[in-house]
């Protein structure tokens, strides 16, 4: 291979080229991105290869984290058999409730230690695979859940992690965010960290067939927010930008099938929906509606999935005047065509969101969920702070997220 | 969270649901698949990161394999300040020629095992990169490159690898592919594995700045086919299909103002479209243009991206019977509109293809490139055993292939 010389830019540095110009209709320069993701393994029947994938990383003895929920459909089971297939010994941890708290981390670090485990693997829905990253963290940095908030405070590598979702929608089987309730503070922690991206994931369609039309629901508005967030989002790049589109155009496709028949045909391409939205976020981060739903289900514990889908399409008009060409392309997904201009595309596909949550039962108001509305300035000051904003197309003071929390009270 | 019960299949396998029907349009029930990348970094400057990610993987020593043409631009010197910056001593091997032969990783394994290296980083072409993945493989599993050919032959891992692109099209920074040509054999041989994903792939388009438009020709028409076969294969999955189409899509609206101008803008542009078809096809793998391109590569010597430039539309005519739609789906990018049919689109991207070809003037026969056509059956029996046909949407016996290759004589 020859190279042409005379334009290699100087010893100094490769930042800048002084011709640089676009061409392209696409004008905007690209900084430095990171794109990264656990290997993925997905598909009917994939839960098999868990001992497999567990042994790949070295396991012995494997900390097993689920919740009551999955145990109960047998899947805790299933998976010991399949563990005890491959010689493996395992310990089991199901101390885990929705919005993983930071005491349960605590707790769970404890049996950690004492197990001699050297895997975790993580069962179940984001609950139990965040309470599971709260333990490796804890169990290998030292301190606490706290000590770790924020963005790049982990030091030292975590135990080797699969994780099985046993739903779809929190991805955290293959995102670098943990979010560990401060039961004291009642906040939401984000932990953003690629040590937290797990080594290796697997999504088996099959365990979504024991979950009833209900519980969907919640996990189908936390992969729309995933997808429209992550596109949304100043750090989205290409690579991020088909996998968000791809997932929000298969979670519309097939959610209504979903939620009516529950065929496994339709659940997989959720899974895979979620896959596609995972993958966007974990590399382009997430925006306001997070912050929102974060400092929502800090204060009062509301489920993750039920805070988007009252706040998501709020959070979607907030951020129009920044992104009106992207919220377009979003709308035109959602509605399936292209209407007069960008904006009228745009505001149709939030309003066919707003009539898809009436149609499923979710509530639309946050009065429907919460006791009174004295906490929302406080909570508008927690959301203010959440690391998730940094990422939102559009600013936003504590003042205006109380705007949208009134107004959608 | 609670899930419902009674619908948790049988003990014995979770491998099928016998209420499994399709009401979605989607009627192919997915297999299970894998989806493996290395962590990507990319965008103007980051070169720069060369020496932060090579610690990151341990290192304390690097083996660098690079090519004179590199050299030459300049852009080993850069990445040796680099590494000095951070501390890190290295060895540098730069006998590699393009299509990497067994012999040079021969001789480069013997340089790695004198070296006392710990991390391989690879700055250069895709005959860099695979000469740096032979020379990583034998220098740690032991014997002779061509013990590995074919699919999952490698048992032990290899060194930490950190692979920097000089240009784009082979995707070799991403893939599990290495390519080595058998000189005694006259074949290119296909090395498959999992332990051939580099660690850490750095991609910044700034190198790309000192290729000559010439040099640009046949990465442009590798990645053509990487974009187009992993569509097109059978592996194909939601995941990569969409890495496949955006790949298309930016290498088709960027390659020719690249090839006017030289911009940085568009230069970068296709480092993300090598970068996603790059995505696609490690996990979806290639087909028959890629068996057909290893045999007349490893028979002539012939550039890689030149032949699947002489060959890649006929390999398209060939396919099309098993694979109209899709191939619609590819020609609606190229001609940039859906036409009467999904043949008559997909004829008529090809066909646009062919034009491409003609204007930034490539050769469009084999006749132009070789001696004669004596060697055409042997070619075409060494294309029936490639292992990319495996992964062919229609079959092909080595007759079939012979009849592409007279056409394209």
């Amino acid at each position: 291979m020859a190279v042409s010389s005379g334009r290699m830019p100087s010893r100094g540095g490769v930042r800048s080229c002084t011709n640089s110009r676009s061409k392209t209709g696409d004008p905007r320069t690209m900084s430095i991105h990171k794109f990264t993701i656990p290997e993925l393994i997905f598909g009917r029947g994939s839960l098999d290869y868990a001992g497999v994938c567990a042994k790949q990383l070295g396991a012995s003895k494997i900390f097993i984290v689920s919740d009551p929920g999955v145990e109960a459909a047998g899947w805790v089971d299933r998976l010991m058999d399949i563990l005890r297939q491959e010689g493996l010994d395992f310990v089991y941890c199901n101390d885990v409730a929705q919005n993983p708290k930071d005491y349960q981390v605590k707790k769970g670090v404890e049996l950690y230690r004492q197990s001699g485990a050297d895997v975790v693997l993580a069962l179940g829905g984001g609950s139990a695979m965040d309470a599971a990253k709260g333990i490796a963290l804890v169990a290998s940095n030292g301190g606490e859940i706290k000590d770790y908030e924020g963005a790049n405070q982990v030091k030292d590598p975590l135990p080797p992690m699969v994780f099985i979702p046993s739903t779809m929608g929190s991805e955290s089987n293959i995102s670098q965010f943990a979010v560990v309730t401060d039961v004291e503070r009642r906040i939401k922690m984000t932990i953003i960290s690629r040590t937290l991206v797990p080594n290796i994931s697997i999504t088996d369609p099959n365990l979504l067939t024991t979950l009833s039309r209900e519980l969907l629901l919640a996990p189908l508005f936390d992969a729309l927010a995933h997808a429209v967030e992550s596109y949304l989002s100043p750090l989205a790049n290409p690579l991020t930008e088909v996998q968000s589109l791809k997932g929000l155009d298969l979670l519309w496709r097939h959610s209504r099938p979903a939620l009516a028949t529950l065929a496994l045909d339709d659940l997989e391409q959720l899974t895979v929906a979620g896959l596609s939205s995972g993958i966007a976020f974990t590399n382009a981060s997430v925006g306001l509606g997070h912050a929102l739903a974060h400092a929502l289900g800090g204060m009062y514990d509301v489920v993750h999935g039920i805070s988007h889908a009252l706040l998501l399409p709020s959070v979607m008009r907030y951020n129009m005047p920044e992104c009106e060409a992207k919220m377009a392309v979003i709308g035109r997904i959602i509605i399936g065509e292209r209407l007069e201009s960008d904006a009228a595309t745009a505001v149709a596909g939030i309003e066919a969101l707003e009539r898809f949550r009436e149609e499923i039962g979710l509530p639309a108001r946050l009065r429907e969920v919460l006791p009174d509305n004295t906490m929302l300035p406080k909570m508008s000051h927690n959301a203010a702070k959440d690391i998730c904003l940094l990422t939102n197309p559009r600013s936003a003071t504590w003042k205006d997220i109380l705007n949208i929390y009134y107004g959608a009270w």
